[in-house]
């Protein structure tokens, strides 16, 4: 006989439950009609926590900061194309960050679909190019094995946005079935002729470089990328990553500029270029008359693994063929003293290195007041930094508020433009429902400054009247305190160095989010 | 000889021209450096209002505003694959209401596509489905040409959203040329011989009724629909159509009602199902055991045009058929006297009746809220009132903001749930900036009220904990006047009829937009 219980399994059941048997915890959720009886099947299972958020961006965008921080995919529950979309920019980041991640998107009942009803739309045509898996459940029977596929899937061969399409009615129906219990899939292990060739390489070589990402730099591959550079080889990371164990005790690997030119420069004479973890390193733009692909002339590239690899084995593998003996060479605890004076983003990141608590998870979605805090913050207390990977800003809030949900017991310090926080300013409601330990660092210029630097570096000419309000926020000036009050969220205005850096210092002794609108000059 | 600054044209330039050409008036505009020579371009164009906005969604909401107002397409600028994903929502809400619109999407340059730098994506993948036409251009000198084509796809046969991706060197480089001016196409005319068809359909028939939607529901169609009302046809509108002409001195016709069991009632013995203008009605989500086509058992479907045609003409065509002769049933202005007691949603209708001024679009995205507002409009003065046709809530606002930059010196109203207006909040900063004449109402519940309603009819259960939590806007409450005054429009609380009724008159008598938080309960 089997159990009485499973033969009433709806299909809403059957996913939610096969989910959370492969140690899925958390549901950041946007739902709607179509979704109900998956919010039903949520209440009845424990073992995910469900978080509600009122824009699907921060819902995708909090998925990946929930794996980013504990390696496992959350899921995220959207209702049909159009709650797709809105949560596709972050999924678009999720995927260029390979971050295992299964949203899960509800669609008409199979027999409605044929009717063309308003919500109807070609859902898998639109989540495909983000997807690395898409399948939409047509019976109730398959749906709990479809939910295990799909948490398979997810991790790769290279990690990323899978998409799981339910019915209504394949989630109300019953007759569901968990899903066979899978297994992790695992990066793939180091290619012991690539890396002997690799060593070789490098002996010959006289200016070698690496290019790392991935499990290179967590806190173990970055003291193997340490044991490389011992060895004569340049570690450089790539410009933008999904995470990197830094600060005190941890070794510090350069990092390829962003402007093309500037990197071209930075690389002059080398001549190999090893990659591990990641690609070839392109520009993120185009530009007239500038290079594409960031290899120098003369360079030989040579890939030793790419996402699907485990990057950190690649080093410790690259260190023994160099004979490479432990490396000491680590960072030392340096502590600034009280910046005073006009606030800037060296003031701000000054007062980040004071008080930022060990442990902490950063989410940089800074854009140009981004670089100095990481580089100013080389030296901080152990912490982690999790980086826009694909472009898209708007990841900084939601990326923060799930990281903080997967570690409630550290701090999680977000750097936002006020251009970039402003597209998932929604995700500051579900930090305060939440109680998320996520201290908000705004940076308010009132302007779209990156976009003013790259208007120059295109070429597009001086910016007249026109031009100069596109790129301009002011007109009016956006109340950063009164939009984070309005949500739940604590907030203060800092207009110099000391009045914010003991507003952050009070920021990191609270409980629950906080921000701190940072004023800086737009030049 | 041909004109020297023809030839310097840039590819942004030959765009940008071309659609002033054909009488393209806004662009609504979130642009990145894949994009920097678009705003030169639009700099340099004075027949385009270029309006800044802070989320993408917001710039497609308010081109769709823009379009139902003026009849012309818009043009939005949005940045690579994830722009167009934060603004394909409202692109697909725009597509349910055929509205012409021009997203021109900005993306790397053609031979830097090929290295898969972060913001790559498949734009034209994801973009289809929502597209009645798509297109990259891969030389500068066929962008002009392009642009024309992209003017004319947006209005059919049915009209809709069309995407013109541009690469950011067919954008940068000379050798422009202006698009071959394109004549306007128009709506379908009748067929006479199915007009004739009809007429003697509904005369054999003993209840008919017509479904209509498009330009039946303009002025002149309205008064159309009288007269073949006056013949013994009931006319009933879409549940959700894009834009009626109401209020005093126009006819009031039945509209049919969104859940599907209402609606299969009131159609009750109908034996005759003539549409104009729009489709056969469908359920809007499906339910278990609950039909999904909305044609009562005995009722013959007949289409006399669909959405690519001029129903209002269809109208005309019918009632001459007919034998119809004027009709004279239409609305008589009733003002109510002030209301009191209790805020709710008739409260709120009785006061939008006694203040909204005549010519007023209204942009209705009130969910639960919005039915009592518009069956109680009925007969206040002659209003335009305009509908969420796809279903993605998150479109009130920009739409409002849109309608209002065509239409100045009108007022729009929009009024909004809780739970919607969070989608695209930031719509209220463009509002600002633009000194938009807008009056926004939002009906502050704190709850997904919609989806209370809907969980019990999906039969999904009783709300447990969780459920009830992810349909809550409770914990904390959202401070609508803050979020407002964040944003630099001025807002108020109101709490009780006699407060709500006094601020909405002091919001349609001031200058630029305003907000109001009418606190409603949540059942």
């Amino acid at each position: 006989m089997t159990d009485q219980p499973i033969q009433k399994m709806t299909g809403a059941e059957a996913l939610v439950s096969t989910l959370a048997d492969h140690g899925v915890k958390a549901c950041f959720a946007n739902p709607g009609t179509s979704e109900m009886h998956l919010v039903t099947a949520l209440d009845h299972e424990p073992r995910i926590k469900s978080v509600l958020c009122l824009f699907e961006g921060v819902a995708t965008g909090a998925a990946d900061g929930h794996a980013r921080v504990t390696g496992d995919p959350a899921m995220t529950l959207l209702h049909l194309g159009a709650g797709y979309l809105n949560g596709g920019a972050n999924i678009h980041n999720a995927r260029r960050a390979w971050t295992p991640m299964i949203n899960v998107i509800g669609d008409h009942a199979v027999p409605h679909q044929r009717y063309d009803a308003p919500l109807t739309s070609d859902i898998t045509g639109m989540a495909g190019p983000n997807s690395n898996w898409i399948k939409s459940a047509d019976k109730v029977s398959a749906v709990g094995e479809m939910a295990a596929e799909a948490w398979e899937a997810s991790f790769g061969p290279v990690a990323g946005p899978v998409s799981l399409v339910l019915p209504a009615d394949t989630a109300w129906l019953e007759g569901g079935k968990p899903g066979k219990a899978r297994v992790r899939p695992t990066l793939r292990k180091p290619d012991g002729a690539r890396i002997e060739a690799a060593a070789a390489a490098v002996k010959s070589a006289s200016k070698p470089v690496i290019i790392i990402s991935g499990t290179a730099l967590t806190e173990a591959g970055i003291a193997q990328a340490a044991r490389v550079k011992a060895a004569g080889v340049r570690v450089l990371t790539d410009t933008f990553f999904p995470r990197q164990a830094r600060g005190a005790g941890r070794f510090i690997p350069d990092r390829m500029q962003y402007f093309a030119e500037g990197a071209m420069t930075d690389l002059e004479g080398s001549d190999l270029m090893l990659i591990a973890g990641t690609q070839v390193p392109v520009a993120f733009f185009s530009y007239p008359g500038k290079p594409s692909v960031l290899v120098p002339e003369g360079c030989t590239p040579m890939i030793l693994g790419g996402p699907e690899s485990d990057s950190a084995a690649i080093l410790e593998a690259l260190a023994d063929a160099l004979g490479a003996k432990e490396a000491a060479d680590v960072a030392v605890l340096e502590m600034p003293g009280l910046p005073s004076g006009d606030l800037n983003a060296m003031t701000v990141a000054a007062s980040i290195v004071r008080h930022m608590p060990e442990g902490t998870f950063v989410s940089d979605d800074g854009v140009s007041n981004g670089l100095p805090c990481f580089l100013m913050t080389q030296r901080a207390r152990p912490h982690e930094w999790m980086m826009l990977t694909g472009g898209a800003i708007g990841q900084g809030m939601p990326l923060a508020l799930g990281a903080s949900l997967a570690a409630p017991d550290r701090k999680t310090l977000c750097i936002s433009g006020d251009g970039a926080g402003m597209y998932t300013n929604q995700a500051l409601w579900s930090m305060a429902r939440e109680g998320a330990n996520v201290v908000n660092v705004v940076f308010v210029n009132h302007s779209y400054r990156i976009l003013n630097i790259e208007l120059a570096r295109t070429g597009a000419g001086n910016p007249g009247p026109v031009a100069q309000d596109l790129l301009g926020l002011g007109h009016p000036e956006i109340d950063w305190v009164k939009l984070s009050e309005a949500q739940g969220v604590p907030a203060v205005n800092a207009t110099d160095a000391e009045e914010f850096d003991a507003a952050l210092e009070r920021a990191f002794a609270a409980d629950g989010p906080q921000l701190i609108a940072a004023h800086v000059p737009a030049r």
